[in-house]
Formats: C-alpha cells, structure tokens, sequence
C-alpha cells in the first residue's frame, strides 16, 4: 500500500520517515509513505495558502484549493483503485483499532493534515471520512498523520516483528495485562509468584483477571461494552471484593508481588 | 517550564524538535523540550535494555532500572519541584484537554515513552500517571509523547499565536463548527449566506447550531456528558427535525451553501 500524507510542514515528518515501521514497510515492499507539501499548490508567489474565516473569528483557515489540488496529485501518482482521503481534524470521528484495520486494507491512503485552527469546510466533501484522534487539542494533524500511519503500517502482513499482545488485548476489549521481566527482583520489588511458577493455566487466568483490573480501574467504559464471558464476569467479581477489602487503596495487580515481599 | 521525553527511538523526534510550537516555546523563554535517550543508561554494552516477558510471550519488554536511572538523570537535570512523570501507554487514562491543562501548569514533565510491547510493571509505581493516546496500537509511545508535549505546550501562556476558536470549543464541550474562508464560490460550492451578512447575531445561531449537528453526527457521547442551555437543547431539536425530513441523508452544515447554489 501507499500512504501519502499532504502537510504545510513536511520537516515534522523527518524523524518519523526514518522510524522502524516505516523503513521495515519500505525494504519488505509492502508499504510506502510519501509525504506532499501543500503549499507549492497555492499557485503564484503572492497566493496565500490560508486565509481569514467568513463570518469573523480568528485564526486562518486552510484555503481549499491548494489542498484539492494536493489530493489531485496525489491520486494521480498513487495506485487509481482502493483509495481513501482522510482529513485529520478536531471534528471526526475518533480512530480506533478497528479503523486502522479497516484503512490497511486500502491500497493508497491519502491524509490531510488540517491546520488545528481549521480547514475550509466544503473539503469535508472531498474527503472520505475525517478522523479525530482525541479530545485534545494540537497544532496539527500532522501528528495524528503519523499516529494513522504507524497503526495501519504495523498491521500489513509480515510487517509486525512477532506478533503483539497488545494488539489481541484491545481487540478482545480489555487493556493489557502488566507485564514483568529481568531481574526477578528489582529495588526490592518482586515479579508476582505466579509468572515464575511455569503453570500455564494459572498464568493465564492471572493474566486475564489482571486485564479486567486494569479496564476497570482505567477504561469501565469498555467493560461496559463488552460481553463477558462466564470465566470473566467470575474474575471481576473477585476483582470488586478485592478492591472493597482495600477499602479504596490502591491496587493494581501487584497485590501478590508486595505479599511476597513482606 | 521544561518537558523531558525518555525515549528508546531519539531520532524520531528530529523534525518534531523544529516545529513551530516548540521553536516558539523555546524563543519566548516558555518551555523547553529535551529528549533523553533510555539506551545509555543499560549499563554495559553486553546489558540488554530489554527482555522476555516472565511467564511466556511474544515481544520484548523493556527492563525496569534503565528506565529508572533515566527518570532519575531527567529529574537531576530539571527543576527539582513540581515534577509530573507520565508513562505513555497503552493501559492507561485516556488523554483529553482537561489533561493537557492541567500538565502544563507543572514545572518538569517527564514523558516516559513505553515500547507498545510493553514495560516492566513495577515501573508503573514509579510515575505519577500513565497515559493512554486511544484505542489503537502504536509501535511506541514517541508519538503519543509529541502529541502531549505539542497539545501542553500550545497552552502556556503567550505560546498561542492567537486564542484558538477550536480550544474554546472543546472546552464548552462541543466540537467546532464548519468554518469557510476564501473564496466565497469554489467548485461550484458557495459559503453559507449567513456567514457573509455580517449579521452578528444570527452567525452566532449558526455556529452554534452547527457545532451541535457535528456533535451530534461525530460524537454523541459528548452531548450525553454536556448540560444544554435553554438555546442549544431548542436548537439540537431543530436539527433532529431537520435530520428526520431529510430521511436520513448526509447533511452536515452545508444545506445553506447547497440551497444557495440551486
């Protein structure tokens, strides 16, 4: 696939261009990241690339324009067939794992950073869908272009170094388990009992009720959407008798380690 | 004030640390960004910044003390008060404006960049917060660190170029209306009248109205948390009308703009 990523400020991607995912995508030939500069397409030297909003307010809006005609190129130097616009703007829908999976499908993904101040609204309809990648507010879609692009590039085939636990984490709808390595013990903290015991079931089941943990003490919304299982509605009650005993302190999964270190 | 971002992947940030946001930070005496990289602080050559996961699984984790040593060297090098160190996560609070408010009013913010594969846990007792970007999988917490780093360091004070409508509009928890700037006829799409009468009050109306109607189509979610006033809950309606007689066709805002070029 090819990703081309239309921006006022090409230099922000220099770091990213020369990241792992993005050279791993290169040398296996299964993904390109190609990234345009909006404004050689605002024509001649005293055209503006942005410009003050009708109706008043502050800040200058992208022109529209200069972006189409970005688009226009792009398309015309990518593949013609499997392509999808995206503008990056504070107003869209909020990306999520199943988007990226949706978008690494496409043979020639085409982003639009908007300016954070805006872009003119009447290239809403030139695009295909407009992401938002969170309640915050940023300079740019720069960043979120590359956040877009590092998600849909590491889930082309062959293009994850193994595969990622985190990944099947949030696509069961959970948050990942905390993990543990080298040294076993470290500044007087020990790795929870169960993860050296070589017990695969134990292990598992640890791990699962670690993960219910974690959504419920960070992300409820998410256990509020999921179907559980018989096992998982089991562990989580365990989890909310647990929290009650502790009366409101905090925990997160380290109960065991901290009871192996007393 | 100062943010410090630890990090396995340094290079990533090159382009980043000539952005605008960050340039103008530096120049007004406002904030400062300096990156820390994680790998020195491994020890020796033949010691590992990473490992396997205890009790099984893909992926390397990244050990707990070189990470350590390098939150401790940030906290050496950085004012000693008024330090915040976050983890950038997977498995954590989700990122918002409220967040990036409150971040930029501490002295030192230590942004801790996990490798998505994960970290050693006991780390988690050693940072203030852990923050998650949203539901989808990055390589790493690089560009998450730039998202915080540019949506914090936008709001120092004076670092704005202008107060930013978009900011505003988060903040009263709707999302921002369409906006249009030059020219008023493009590609046969002209402006919505409104905006060009210079009627002040009734732009009002439809800005806030439109902001409602992206609202509504984007992210119910936020109109659910949100208490109306009076104007916006009789204006939401009309939109509800509107959306039914359309029948369920696309309209967001552009109704005027279609109208007027018929």
């Amino acid at each position: 696939m090819k990703i081309t990523i239309l921006t006022m400020c090409p230099d922000l991607f220099r770091g990213f261009l020369t990241s792992h995912v993005v050279e791993r995508a290169r040398e296996r030939g299964l993904g390109q990241v190609e990234i345009l500069d909006i404004r050689p397409f605002a024509g001649g030297s005293f055209r503006h690339i942005d410009d003050s909003p009708f109706g008043g307010g502050r800040g200058l809006l992208l022109r529209p324009e200069p972006v189409m005609r970005a688009m226009e190129e792009a398309v015309r130097r990518g593949p013609s067939e499997g392509v999808v616009r995206a503008a990056l703007v504070p107003a869209g829908l909020p990306y999520d794992q199943r988007t990226a999976r949706d978008l690494s499908r496409c043979r020639h993904l085409i982003l639009v950073c908007g300016r954070y101040e805006g872009m003119d609204a009447r290239l809403y309809d030139r695009v295909d869908m407009r992401i938002s990648l969170g309640d915050y507010v940023l300079t740019g879609g720069e960043i979120p272009a590359m956040a877009v692009a590092d998600s849909v590039l590491r889930l082309l085939e062959g293009n994850l170094k193994e595969g990622s636990a985190e990944e099947e984490s949030f696509e069961n709808g959970l948050l990942e388990y905390p993990q543990y390595t080298q040294p076993a013990l470290w500044r007087g903290r020990k790795v929870p009992e169960v993860l050296l015991s070589g017990h695969h079931e134990r292990i598992r089941i640890w791990r699962l009720k670690e993960s219910l943990r974690e959504t419920l003490r960070f992300r409820p919304d998410l256990l509020e959407k999921k179907t559980l299982t018989g096992e998982e509605a089991r562990l989580l009650e365990e989890i909310r008798e647990e929290e009650r005993s502790t009366n409101g302190s905090q925990s997160y999964g380290t109960d065991e380690a901290d009871e192996d270190a007393r």
